[in-house]
């Protein structure tokens, strides 16, 4: 049998990791110019943070997004693999570029903590999922993976597989007077992921009820594949 | 232990759902078209018609074709996410429009009906999959999907791992006399499936023998890898 | 239960298994031009050889690698399915030609029989893996894949999820003065695999110290997502 108990690491570019997702983070203190050029950054800088999962996406942004806004730090790139380990979604690679790595070690440590939390709207079942996230203020992750404009109420509204997502769209957009960001789907704007993505913002109460209303619908609808779709953390919208 | 005795929907958007794929069938009875114009739709309909699976592929858009023959509904969107829950393959999410949600719903509740049917020669082991489909006469779904001659006999020959759909295609081409239309590979022409797929038009009795070849040979190369390769439901061609 | 027990092939397409990635080889003694045509070929031969595996990737390439050099055969096509059946990497489809069907049969026969050998330094876990590939004399197949110049050492270092292979990276260039041929991660040059892979020549004994160093970065980082990464082959770096 595999021994999957966590080992320890001393090494100084490891900060830690999250208890769901097979999240980690690590800083860069002073990045090799042979890698960085090859990162397709933003921005060059000296440090690095780095938020890495295999499963997720969205709520690794959405804690990135926090965690940018209490630290002296820049999301320099964000890129999401095929992955979830046979699900139907992504995994990330999320940097983030600091002068000092005080900073970024800070904003991974920010990150990592927020990412149960984000994962309280993600509900699973076997035949698949559904992501909800909300923030009241959109700050530079957000707007970084899904041109959400800062600090303005922004909503993500994901079904899988996709077609729940597009009928969870439609649910939102009848539900409150948002503005629509995108839609991704498989062929558009994911990377070849099984989900329908509705990104939307505007007024916070108008984007809270959209995410609210179109919650309801996916879980009904995934629910009739393979039964109730269930959280691991709770809810937070 | 989690519950998957799937729940009941009494939502209007939901059709049904089919016993294979985790497939799920919805209509929308008028879009909102904030999101229809971000559908990538061909053309727009105020209804819509959403057919959508986490496993194949093949089965639904081959359903989808009978059910466009069927009823009053076109064809406006099809994608294939990179999904089979760890397999080799793909989903789907197929959308049809029409001016009346009465269409739209026929053409879904006749879609997932004949689902089964076409997993009939979907042959699954441990180590990959072959797929076959064959209809003596194309329509609107096999032609916007594979650019199939509508009216004219059509066949789909996939193997996985894509290498055995290499040697299933060679075969088939030698076997009959029948028209090239493409063969996708992971790289070209699929979403990173692990597929090779070869598509064919022509006379239908060349087209079936074509077919029939590269089963058998498909059948026996996959079996080398983990054992006899097994369909879930009985073999249509 | 699904009986998973290998069957024989009497085919004269079928060359063999290896023992891990499930991975195949097979021969055509003479292509369909209809097929070969669209097999996307730097050059069209009479006979191919098919490597195909829906597990690495890296070590069916190394293996065809030494094939070439062995045989009298020339790489034609590599493709890069997403697969690893849930796991973060990729599947392989390798195309060999040559005139003759015992060059490329004696080529597939080499690869297989090296696979196991390039496993030996992939390292799985229930959260993610890591490959290194080291040779002292790049050939062919390497420089089809990754524009590794013949004649000179490679190495590869690979970790997932991907940010793990960014910190395996950094530490490599700055363990040995290497070159750096490119660094592959989710959305620039790989299939959507949550991988992050540097590609590195030079000095055969740089190339291997950096390897060696990148390989205990990943060991210990991985290892505290759960539990320490496994070999199944003995490590040949």
């Amino acid at each position: 049998t595999v021994d999957t108990k966590p080992t320890q690491s001393g090494l100084t570019e490891f900060v830690g990791t999250a208890p769901v997702g097979d999240t980690i983070g690590m800083v860069i203190a002073n990045v090799d110019s042979g890698l960085s050029e090859n990162l397709h950054l933003q921005k060059q800088f000296r440090s690095l943070g780095i938020l890495s999962a295999r499963t997720g996406g969205g709520p690794q942004i959405m804690s990135m997004d926090e965690a940018v806004k209490a630290t002296n730090t820049q999301v320099v790139s964000i890129q999401m693999p095929r992955d979830t380990k046979g699900g139907a979604g992504h995994g990330s690679l999320i940097i983030v570029g600091g002068d000092d790595v005080s900073d970024v070690r800070r904003a991974i440590e920010v990150a990592l903590a927020a990412v149960p939390t984000h994962f309280g709207d993600v509900y699973n079942s076997p035949a698949g999922h559904l992501e909800l996230q909300y923030t009241a203020r959109a700050s530079e992750a957000a707007h970084f993976a899904f041109n959400a404009p800062i600090g303005k109420a922004y909503g993500l509204i994901a079904g899988a597989p996709a077609g729940i997502g597009v009928v969870m769209g439609d649910t939102a957009l009848k539900a409150a007077n948002v503005d629509v960001l995108s839609f991704a789907s498989p062929a558009y704007g994911t990377s070849f992921s099984n989900e329908g993505i509705l990104h939307i913002s505007g007024d916070s109460g108008a984007v809270r009820q959209a995410v609210i209303a179109a919650r309801e619908v996916g879980l009904d609808l995934l629910g009739t594949l393979a039964g109730k779709p269930k959280n691991d953390f709770p809810s937070y919208i």
